[in-house]
């Protein structure tokens, strides 16, 4: 298999070289030839490079370093507002304030980011997905002056990598885990105790365990990392901003 | 900017070749190493080859030429019954039956089948997204006995392209109107005729309105392609078939 794919990785540390525009917007362009829902594109990104907006964001991701450390920020929003405006200048009635179309939406937002991803990663610069964009959502759409049905759903951190950073591919589950053949075949908790057994055991995972003052690496998860009080929080701020932006979830 | 991307389509059109199990797993290996939230790979996939289970997807899929030409049908699903699964096997307590936690695994997932339908395409298969997973979700997660907390999101048909089939990429919109630049800049009436004026005099879009006995290509997505009708009965099909999943969205 392709080397590029097999042993990528999330650059978090960035060099202070900056990110030509030209280059961002040829990538965007190749990117947008991903696979969109019937050629809708239901998507924009924003590009941030201005100081002032950029540390505004970064506060929404909390001062993740990997934000504050990037050349460029570009969040990527689920978008029907474009083709709504379209709609309606052409004397079509658009039906998209509803739950389905907000997937579709996030769908098509989520496929043309990862693109953009991969070509840019395969062009030398580095990328890092911020999973904050989804709890922060309502003050990010705020800075950056987002209409009605469109949600912020991803933010990259772009910049090229810094020499020393670390470039090792990262531990995943044995693919067996991951594939069903034919029908879903349910896990016992035997093969749970294997898929599981390798990522338990890698050194780094361990010791994360220890800093952490757990018992075990799911512990790890369950009650520092994605906290069932945080999801909550921040389940009712997402759902009631983008009921707000305009898409009806239920 | 690399070849592959800029000049990729979907494929719609297959040969009978089969494709083999042990290039599908390397795919799907390598796809695995794209970026997932918290190194959780909150996805599974369900690999369907027999021609039985196929048939019974492909009605689902309201059996599209591109779903019973294909020689596989790859379902991705979001999956967070493996994690809760080792959580609970660990003495730990999953917070991960809420709306954020399915946006987390619905973008994972994503991802993940991006990548796949990408490493597939540069290695000569041929991939065509059906959209109609979100559609008939309860159905196809019956047929694939998918079990809580697993929602399929995403099909992908996938096999060898046919020899005389069209690699023409696709039109997309002018990639200025999907970059903004620092903040959201809001489209004018003026805006929307500019980014849509190739699309909408494109030969095959004409020819496409004429054929729908419609006035504009916008009223041939909101009457016949993408209709509200639809859009709100399979809005309610799919909320309602996820929190029977499990995830309680709001």
């Amino acid at each position: 298999m392709d080397n590029y794919f097999t042993k990528r990785t999330t650059i978090r540390n960035f060099s202070d070289k900056e990110v030509p525009n030209n280059i961002i917007t040829d990538i965007l362009t190749a990117a947008a030839q991903a696979p969109t829902t019937g050629g809708m594109q239901l998507y924009s990104v924003i590009v941030t490079r201005d100081e002032t907006i950029k540390n505004e964001l970064c506060l929404q991701h909390f001062n993740q370093p990997a934000s504050k450390g990037a050349n460029l920020l570009l969040t990527f929003c689920a978008d029907f507002n474009r083709f709504e405006k379209w709609c309606i200048l052409r004397n079509a009635t658009p039906g998209y304030r509803n739950f389905q179309s907000f997937i579709t939406a996030l769908l098509d937002v989520t496929i043309f980011a990862q693109q953009f991803n991969t070509i840019a990663e395969i062009n030398g610069l580095g990328c890092c997905y911020l999973g904050t964009t989804t709890y922060n959502a309502p003050k990010i759409a705020q800075i950056l002056n987002l209409p009605e049905m469109v949600v912020p759903v991803i933010t990259l951190a772009v910049g090229y990598p810094k020499s020393n950073c670390c470039t090792q591919p990262t531990e995943r589950l044995p693919i067996s885990s991951i594939i069903h053949s034919e029908k879903y075949n349910d896990y016992t908790d035997s093969d749970i105790e294997n898929i599981y057994f390798e990522k338990e055991n890698l050194e780094s995972n361990q010791k994360f365990v220890i800093e952490n003052s757990k018992e075990t690496l799911a512990q790890v998860f369950t009650d520092i990392r994605y906290t069932k009080n945080n999801n909550e929080i921040f389940s009712k701020l997402y759902y009631d901003f983008i009921e707000c932006s305009g898409f009806k979830l239920t």
